[in-house]
């Protein structure tokens, strides 16, 4: 059922679970296969009472270093020879999981278009297999930002027994309205694209440019841009911020597909804990976790009263907000700050 | 040189002015021909104190009454039997002043992509030509909100001694580096529309859609969409705010042009009143009107620092801060209480 190769005992990057047999998915459709890329730092101690695992955001991966550098490592807040740190690749993804490029075993034809939408809930239970295989119990910590923290969240209402700590940054109970009216725009940007509708791997990908310049108005705050892309005096057309929003689509273009794209912001769509469990403060009392909500002063995407809402229904939480120049991406950028409050979390 | 034509005593829409001369624009660029649409409400007093110039923001046409009826009209804060009041087509928009879908006289063919750039400047010097043609030597008012409070705005620093009382809505002294973020992510969306590039009067109109419906996320708030598109407890992936995009990107392709819409885009993305005048505060010294600034608590697109930077800066100005649900557009919504702070400013 696994074929999990460690490379090194310390870091093991680019691993793979496979589950040979139909997942279901909440939306009653299933995938015939489950595959998860996951990584892992550090080891798993004897009591298994070190586990962080850690959930990426929307065009993430599983090497938390690459993105998170500033928390994970020797001498930082999870060092490897404390924790027990796993990351897996959310499904859908391109960055290993199972995603929309992958081979559909019914059809032997790349899914593309027919990949199947899946839901936050699908992660965390997707996530629960893996956690299974890999002999894990009980979750010290589990930790995310934004998309990362509405699965970190899910899994904490959906399994309360199994986290013990629970770190939310920039996040949500459920998906705003705002949040998915910019999610269906982005989709609007890619359909527009002339190549989408084709079966193959670039599909969409000029539209999908689009729709990362538009999130990128959303991660970043006014003030980021005023900051950073400011012209001189006497400019008329000729603007930094023109180039800027340029660079981000072409840049992003690179790296990811718009299958997966596509995928990722239905998967934001789909968030809410409440959804048939009688809404989302009923939902909210399930937690047992201790709770830690990080929200940040300028996200205009998660705004503050998002995290205070959390705080109000969740038993037994903190929240902290943090003061930023870059609005929602501050949870990648205000480490120092982070870093800071969820020590003093563990030590009160 | 005017071809105006009334046909009613006080309400006249769709008059047109003509100047058959070339007509130079900031860039070095210009118009062989300039000609505004422009409707007037009321007649001019014999002692030419009682004009009230409006000006319309990004989308908007010369008929106050088609999209600030609250304001404009029988028993109104501006009633016709008391103002002459005057508002023009923007040069470049797409409801009958000049533009790209025009005959270029220079090539006998319509301009299309070959529309010069205009800025807020050549707008204010065209009303200008437009002003001396109607006999007007003082305003009374010059008010608009978003565009249209930036060619208000540059109207009384351009020229400070024409306007008295200056109204201003959700506007700033120059366009943040985050709107120009907004509209290049917008001018992408329509640079990714295959037919951008064709030269025929529906080129760029899906592309168009989607800028539209991206644009709207800054002009309402997350507490807009919060209070208007939330969906029941249960909801999955059928979410209604994905319908209100699209809704209101196919809305808006019945009344616009992609040409008009990318000139208009420019056009705000022009906006500076301090360009070669030794910056945004010296420029804003030479205003002698009287001003009034409106910010709206919400507005994400014009945040209310702008406006404090404008009353901060005018010399004789007045702030007041709206309440709102509606974001940046509660300049179009609040009329209530805008009808009431401008009554109690002329009061004053």
């Amino acid at each position: 059922m696994a074929e999990a190769i460690q490379t090194y005992p310390e870091i093991a990057e680019g691993l793979i679970f496979k589950h040979n047999e139909t997942f279901l998915l909440e939306s009653g459709k299933h995938l015939p296969k489950l595959k998860l890329c996951y990584s892992t730092y550090g080891k798993l101690n004897d009591d298994k009472s070190n586990v962080v695992w850690v959930c990426h955001a929307l065009t993430g991966n599983a090497n938390v270093t690459d993105w998170w550098k500033e928390l994970f490592g020797e001498n930082k807040l999870y060092d490897y020879s404390q924790y027990f740190i796993v990351c897996a690749n959310v499904p859908g993804s391109c960055y290993g999981s199972i995603g929309p490029l992958d081979i559909n075993e019914e059809t032997n034809q790349p899914y593309f278009y027919d990949f199947p939408s899946i839901t936050i809930r699908d992660v965390v239970n997707a996530f629960e297999m893996l956690k299974s295989h890999l002999g894990i119990e009980k979750i010290h910590t589990c930790i995310g930002g934004s998309l990362g923290g509405q699965q970190a969240l899910e899994w904490a209402v959906s399994y309360p027994d199994t986290i013990e700590n629970l770190v939310l940054m920039a996040t949500n109970a459920r998906t705003s309205p705002w949040g998915v009216a910019l999610n269906e725009t982005q989709r609007m940007a890619i359909r527009t694209d002339i190549t989408w509708g084709q079966r193959h791997e670039e599909a969409g990908l000029e539209g999908m440019k689009v729709a990362r310049a538009m999130a990128l108005l959303s991660y970043r705050s006014y003030e980021t841009y005023e900051h950073t892309q400011k012209d001189m005096q006497d400019a008329m057309f000729d603007l930094k911020a023109i180039t800027y929003q340029q660079h981000q689509g072409n840049k992003f273009k690179k790296r990811f597909n718009a299958f997966s794209y596509w995928a990722m912001t239905l998967l934001l769509d789909s968030h809410n804990v409440g959804r048939n469990r009688g809404g989302v403060s009923a939902a909210l009392k399930k937690i047992n976790a201790k709770t830690l909500i990080i929200g940040i002063s300028t996200d205009v995407l998660f705004p503050t009263k998002e995290q205070e809402y959390l705080h109000k229904h969740i038993k037994n939480s903190r929240l902290e907000i943090i003061e930023s120049l870059y609005g929602h991406d501050g949870f990648l950028i205000e480490t120092e700050k982070i870093q800071s409050i969820i020590q003093n979390f563990y030590n009160s």
